[in-house]
């Protein structure tokens, strides 16, 4: 028996998480919810349904993947869908987590079913990594670094400045500050010590340069805080050199075990499309839902809930010979 | 309540459990259980007591490590234990997981006891992101590297040789096939071109070098298959120079999400003290098994079985707000 899986929101990520089900032999996906006109979006061979009627679909979805954002759409829709449906979402808005996951949690225990929030690669597998690290190194800091790679929503906040056509933002650790947090030296690190800001702008004409980069230089939270380039190019160079979604990281813990005795554990990422990975690691949390809710397990999960072996394509017994 | 802590077994890595115990504020040291005469050992703040006294304990342990050896201690010892008290093992015999997994399990079902087996960094951490990096990157390769580093049972091996004095083995993982890994271009590769071995010897007066040599390159399993170097030096540059016990390696998953999109995880370890850090990991499982079995899980588990969260030291919650 396949997980059925279902699409709720069409965007890079929906699209992630359809092109991933080939590469998953025991799932299939059975259909994608959409806010827009499905008559207007591309006939695959999936269908294609208008949000408004997801309940109807309740009995013939095994888990249903919500690939909205985690601004407006996720802290609406995982807990108004957790009651009918097993559900996996990307919710990162970091502070407003545990809120997030109380209120799936009710949905979820009143239908029944088995969510489970916060999944991705941060929060995700950069946070199973973090507890891992530090559970087994209790002396030591921890530093997690994103890039080099596109931000989203730093892009975004790019393109809402008056004047701005187009832009796309790139995240890049600070060197030095891998080092150091590799000596076990991160506490002391400052946001502008550990990353800086590339953005590539393109200006509507006639726009006033000097006041876009300004006003991005000095916007508070997004870039402030940070070294901020600020580079012109046309749409026509935008398109043509940074239309991919590469993105990366390392989450680096470092500790002494006795004075002079000291461990440094790594974890690193280097991956060309975000979207389609992230939509990776939701397909694999996909299936521990499923299974989870088969033993009868309800309620909303995160990533540290979830035993590894949930995650395993086949039998857990095979997993122990293989890759024990 | 501490988790109260004993100790079977006193070689490198009863030693190294007994040093890490203070890192964890969550856990006490109640006895060292040690096959020599006590009395023969170092008086310390702990009660070092014999091993045919160990049933007389079961009270006042909530978890007892086992730290023999794989080839004949814990083969008998885990079973034998894990039925009148909670166990942690680093068994690391990959073949015979299964059989060994079975065997505690059934112990440990009898006594209403839980049994964390084969942890440590390889089994262990190694395994969890086999795991976790296949289960998210199906279409794939993984490659496992030890070393720089120095291995026990290859440096024994050596010792065993008629006219060696002492030695000390280094494996060191070959550079070309850590790149071809990255690549996603592990499948292919020999045994011959992942690792090679480095061996320090201390020769006996008169003894023939040239024959150690050739008896060392020759051994089926533990050198045959590799390029390996030796060096012969004298007792007190061994000593002096490769006294410590330093280790690492790194656990590498490339693949693809669609043809030219490929992604590179990597988990790497730089480890100055193996037997302290592989004993700081049987530490966060021994909180584990203690946890479990309050929950009323027992039998015999493995990395794979065991959440994330059970590893953490402080409440779920706090972890959560912390570190997803």
């Amino acid at each position: 028996m396949k997980t059925r899986i279902a699409i709720c929101g069409y965007g890079n990520l929906g699209r992630g998480i359809e092109s991933q089900i080939p590469k998953n032999p025991d799932m299939q996906l059975v259909a994608i919810f959409t806010r827009r006109d499905p008559a207007a979006l591309p006939v695959g061979a999936t269908p294609t349904v208008h949000i408004a009627d997801i309940q109807n679909y309740a009995d013939h979805i095994d888990v249903l993947i919500l690939c909205g954002g985690s601004a407006t759409d996720l802290p609406e829709q995982s807990p108004q869908l957790a009651a009918a449906f097993n559900i996996v979402d990307s919710y990162d808005n970091h502070g407003q987590i545990p809120e997030h996951m109380k209120k799936v949690d009710t949905a979820a225990r009143s239908g029944g079913k088995t969510a489970i929030i916060s999944t991705g690669w941060d929060p995700g597998l950069f946070s199973l990594l973090r507890l891992y690290t530090e559970a087994i190194l209790p002396a030591g800091s921890t530093a997690s670094f994103w890039g080099h790679g596109v931000s989203q929503g730093h892009s975004d906040a790019i393109r809402r400045i008056d004047g701005v056509a187009d832009a796309i933002q790139y995240t890049i650790p600070i060197e030095a500050a891998v080092e150091k947090a590799k000596r076990g030296e991160a506490a002391g690190l400052s946001t502008r010590e550990k990353h800086r800001r590339l953005c590539y702008v393109a200006a509507m004409a006639d726009a006033d340069t000097a006041r876009i980069e300004r006003e991005i230089k000095e916007m508070p939270a997004y870039f402030a805080d940070y070294d901020t380039d600020v580079i012109f190019v046309s749409k026509e160079e935008l398109k043509e050199n940074h239309a991919r979604l590469p993105h990366g990281g390392c989450v680096i813990r470092a500790g002494e075990t006795a004075p002079g005795h000291r461990h440094t554990l790594e974890f690193s990422l280097k991956l060309d499309s975000n979207p389609e990975f992230t939509a990776s690691v939701l397909l694999a949390y996909a299936r521990a839902a499923h299974r989870l809710n088969d033993e009868g397990v309800t309620g909303a999960l995160n990533v540290f809930d979830v035993a590894p072996r949930y995650l395993y394509p086949g039998d857990p017994a095979e997993a122990v010979r293989r890759l024990l």
